[in-house]
């Protein structure tokens, strides 16, 4: 292991890097300033490499995207509820 | 070209996604409802992306990585500079 580690390291932050966002969405409800289309490409990214890590069979790659994805689905869900007028 | 071209969907969403984000920040500077954390840790993983990316030297990882730091970078410049208070 040497530089290797960055892949790790990477793939660990992009695995968690939405659930705060979809916590504080949770928790305020407060959707101001949130980029809807952000969140929906995102989205539409972590299925796109779910997709890829099936074909693959990767599994570090198919674990990753299911935990970005859900956190991603929480965040378009509460987006969604809280307001019909979104960017 | 068959199950691959879901890597390279992939790819683009995620090299645009955090793009209407960084929009949204600078024209309406209102960063009310958006987790710094979240984009700190994504601002993370790019970089770790790209370091990996350097080690790889894998083009299109290192590119990719460049646009969604900057993107990243944007996004954060906004928050840190309309609030001392983030979470």
């Amino acid at each position: 292991m040497g530089f290797e580690i960055f892949g790790y390291i990477a793939t660990f932050f992009s695995a968690i890097s939405a659930i705060p966002q979809a916590i504080k969405v949770i928790r305020t409800r407060d959707i101001t300033g949130i980029s809807f289309t952000t969140w929906l490409i995102g989205f539409l990214a972590s299925i796109s490499w779910f997709s890829y890590g099936i074909y693959l069979s990767d599994i570090p790659l198919i674990a990753t995207n299911i935990m970005t994805s859900s956190s991603q689905l929480i965040i378009l869900y509460v987006i969604f509820k809280e307001s019909p007028v979104t960017s």
